[in-house]
């Protein structure tokens, strides 16, 4: 596949859009006629700045509202085409895309529309340049590929083709098979976009909501499938219009924009790689996914007396040291079979983590059954490698800078690294666990900016192969906060992402005090909730008000024990059509909290209860501060 | 109109929100039952806290799920009724509000609904409790509000009415003369919410975009005639769910809401004062609205050598000082029509502005009518008076606090206040003018936050009678802004609102360096631009990229002689169906820059140009740092 980006998808001016897609490792970029309008040299200086990048103009775009319209309006429309081959030939591109006309003076004339194109066509092949159509969702009378398809089938020219994009497909939500039924040399330039499914204008889904493949819910890999049986082998190129992305700096979303396309060809190559053709099949060669089962262990950094405050939430929690590292001030904490790892080694990551960020999640370790595998995968997904330092005689744990500033560490089971924390560290004599109900990692929430999640998606998607479920809105006293969670198959990792819509919310209150985005909870699942709740001392558990109970009582059956017990314990209950969720949250240190959670037959997060949650813990802080 | 607020419609805890209604002058509050849940003190003590503010508990809301359900659950929903009732006892608040089935194991039987709501309004009149059926829009079998009554009249119960949402009947598209049918008597309550016209899921459009009457394109105050013809003499309440709200302060949205009210019955009084009911048209005695009908002066906060640096941007526009203050360091400065003045009188609001945002607008001068009707207008809907410091002799402006923190003034045409430059001011004597075309103040420009545009919209529409147009989508290099335009009738007051939806947008950069919202550019309207550009000197024009007039003139039927002008002075073109549009942008100072413009048979702002502006201003900006 060869990697293509429209200048549209990144912020900044054209020459800077030019140098991070070559940099990225685009082969080829589309200019967006508004880039190249807005920059400030001509034409000419734009082809030398690619050619200086080693990066291909592949087409110039969009050339707006041509065929059918009233004759005095054609002549014009000639003539503006061949202005467009001038600034063509200075740019040095072959290829320029002509969208579909959405002009209400136009008519619905097929044939009309095939006789324009040939005629351009005719004068675009005397300068060598192609032309390609393509289909807007919103075209006045040509909104289908379908459509388009017939009039350049009609048109029958060398020099012009088709232009497939996918959005457009999939908003008008066609069916994919007809792809196949075009010849490869017919189609022009293929253009790629994923987007969540959405109940909107499509003229606002294609503007703001657009993405790269793998970020959105899309069938993109199935698009490129059907692409693929047409025997196109020519630039597949993203066509993203979002305003997130607008306001990223412009080298962070080109490197997506390279991961997605390596993501797709991969997924691609890997369910059908009879139908690819033979460069993807080839290039195709990103280690496999390894299976990332569970959550190992979860380290912070903190720090002095801070430090002291954590160990006391946690020591309350039910966690003991069991385990002091051999050459580093870096203890184990455990509860059952959750490992929290406490990291005070001077000029650590750790400790730089806690100077900016206070007590905080610094790193999390998954269990894999390849470590090397997710590292050498990560590299080739251009994400960047972390090397710990390790003595002789220590293990080195595979590791990956992760999103939001956290260390992601691969620890493989049944093998030696399974292991790590028996051979680097010494083990100490603990007391008996407060209680015997088996524990685990349930989720790992994260207070993130909504700029930050199509980032963070992908990197979850394409390294981990989670599925990120539809966004919920948790109601906050002071704003709107939406939730999307990525979860694994084996549904053991399940990381919520948290991200608000307004400045005084409690999640943008928390990346203020956290310095950034982050893990903002944790939540611990118990199997026995109700016996280990018995156990923690009631101080270090968010108060829930009374009222809350009442209608707990009215709405749902609850055993006068259970409502009791509830009430005493400050616990949390939420029911879904197959089954029910008990919970509680802990205070907060420096913004972090922990969730005791114990699930039956349950898929959610308690969502309906997180405006509980909230609420509570705005009365906690406003009487901490009298 | 008996005013009333949902405290859904307000941030903060429930005392905050029962206190906020309270001090903005509601007379009833409906409490939002999640808002109680969340509320850490019992029933008991929200009734108490309700009446020491004197104001009334309404209803509570919303009960959900109760009708037609199969007959396992009904049990639970007869139960869960009299829980409700009991806490409703200890709220003392006589209505509850009951909403339409939204469950998929709900059946279609009116005749069912009908018996099971006569038999809880049974139970309900025995401890002195009326219900209210209300329709969701998104309701399984009951959306409509026609449903709604269909099933109220078959229940023919003392006790049960129907409740009336404006926003549920106009998502439904409803027509609003059945309204008149219902017996004022069989309405439980008013519920009154006004929101944009938007094509989206309707679910998400009433729980994120509703807002108050007058914030919005419903016609609310058809709904609110309609209502009057039953005879209805209850409350009338805001139900309004809108993110913004929950992160503005809770007095400011209270207040809002009760200026929307007062609006709304004012509006009602004045287009039909024959159907409204005798209370509204009694309490209806806003000052009538004077007529608002251009630009007389526009203030500036600036001192020392960041004045020099305004005065020589000024001055290349041919503005020249005509006037210089009797008694105050203020001096007047004059091009054409537009009348600037220039305020560093010490210890005034426009030297404390200055300090706080550097040189800016501080006040704008509105030309009317009747000033004095302004001011009581605003004193009316709860705006704040400002008073300057008039020696004797000298001239009292009236003036208000507007809003981004600018000062608004009032100055009557055709009377005294005409001619306070003459009173107050002593003449200079001046040269000639640089060009002798008209010029006058085209539209004034703000940056501001998308939480403060509603309170904006309602303060322009409420006291200036201005109309807000549908928003604008401006691209920036870094992010998405939003534009919304008010206007007034006469199209000479015309103030677009910039809303940045990223954080690294020219918009929020300018509010950052402002220091929070204000005008960030004024358009000067010049009747014979091309003649009146020659006598600027270019340096302190914003410089335009060749190719944006190569495409130009690929687009448009340009003479060469007005392409080579506009490539020669910096111009920018748009068309509209009617007519074109000529204008360009000033080098800024402190982020404040100017337009000049020229209109013809042009409504719009060259929005389409806007990306070019604000592309100039950033490699503007990026030349001046190197």
């Amino acid at each position: 596949m060869k990697h293509s980006i429209a200048s549209v998808c990144l912020s900044g001016n054209l020459k800077q859009k030019i140098e991070a897609a070559a940099a990225a490792g685009f082969r080829g970029i589309e200019i967006f006629e508004n880039d190249l309008l807005l920059y400030d040299a001509s034409p000419a200086v734009v082809r030398r700045i690619a050619e200086d990048n080693n990066i291909d103009i592949i087409a110039l775009q969009p050339f707006r509202d041509f065929e059918c319209m009233p004759r005095q309006n054609m002549k014009k429309n000639y003539d503006r085409a061949e202005r467009k081959f001038d600034t063509m030939a200075e740019l040095n591109t072959d290829t320029l895309l002509i969208c579909s006309n959405v002009s209400p003076a136009c008519v619905d004339n097929p044939a009309l529309a095939a006789e324009q194109f040939n005629r351009l066509a005719d004068s675009a092949a005397s300068r060598g340049i192609r032309l390609g159509y393509e289909a807007l969702a919103w075209g006045r009378y040509t909104a289908d590929f379908t459509a388009a398809w017939d009039i350049v089938k009609q048109a029958d020219h060398p020099n012009l083709g088709i232009i497939l994009d996918s959005f457009h497909i999939f908003a008008r939500g066609r069916d994919l098979s007809a792809i196949a039924e075009i010849p490869g040399d017919k189609i022009t330039l293929v253009q790629i976009a994923d987007a969540p499914w959405l109940k909107l204008d499509v003229l606002q889904w294609s503007r703001h909501f657009r993405c790269f493949p793998g970020q959105g819910q899309f069938p993109v890999v199935e698009f490129m499938q059907e692409v693929a049986k047409t025997g196109y082998d020519g630039y597949v190129s993203h066509e993203i219009f979002n305003d997130e992305f607008r306001s990223t700096p412009t080298q962070d979303t080109a490197l997506d924009g390279k991961r997605s396309l390596l993501w797709l060809e991969n997924e691609m190559a890997g369910r059908a790689p009879d139908i690819v053709a033979p460069e993807i099949a080839e290039k195709a060669i990103a280690p496999p996914q390894a299976s990332v089962s569970d959550v190992e262990f979860i380290e912070f950094a903190t720090a002095g007396s801070a430090r002291d405050t954590f160990l006391e939430l946690i020591s309350a929690l039910g966690f003991q040291q069991t385990h002091q590292h051999k050459s580093k001030d870096v203890a184990l904490f455990r509860c059952q079979n959750v490992n929290f790892i406490l990291n005070q080694e001077p000029d650590s990551f750790a400790q730089n983590h806690f100077l900016v960020h206070g007590t905080s999640v610094c790193a999390v370790g998954y269990r894999t059954d390849n470590a090397q595998n997710m590292v050498s995968r990560a590299s080739y997904f251009k994400y960047s490698r972390f090397e710990t330092e390790a003595r002789p005689q220590e293990m080195q744990i595979p590791g990956i800078r992760g999103m939001n500033g956290e260390l992601v560490y691969f620890v493989e089971s049944g093998s030696d690294h399974r292991r790590f924390y028996d051979v680097d560290f010494i083990p100490l004599e603990t007391s008996a666990p407060v209680s015997k109900a088996a524990m685990r990692v349930d989720h790992i929430t994260s207070g993130i900016s909504e700029s930050e999640f199509l980032s963070t998606s992908l990197f979850y998607r394409v390294l981990f192969a989670l599925n990120v479920d539809q966004p919920q809105d948790l109601i906050d006293p002071y704003g709107l906060i939406v939730s999307r969670t990525a979860t694994s198959q084996n549904k053991k990792i399940r990381l919520p992402f948290n991200m608000s819509r307004s400045g005084n919310s409690s999640t943008e209150q928390f990346r203020r005090r956290h310095g950034g985005s982050g893990v903002q909870h944790i939540a611990i699942h118990c199997d026995d909730m109700l016996t280990y709740i018995e156990h923690v001392d009631q101080k270090y558990i968010l108060q829930i008000p009374e009222n809350y109970y009442d209608d707990l009582e009215a709405r749902f059956d609850l055993s006068p024990e259970l409502s009791a017990k509830m009430r005493k314990y400050n616990l949390l209950y939420d029911e879904s059509p197959t089954g029910y969720f008990i919970h509680c949250y802990t205070i907060d240190v420096n913004g972090l909290f922990f969730e005791i959670v114990q699930r039956h037959q349950y898929g959610n997060y308690g969502e309906a209860n997180a405006h509980v949650r909230i609420a509570a813990q705005v009365t906690a802080r406003q009487k901490n501060q009298n």
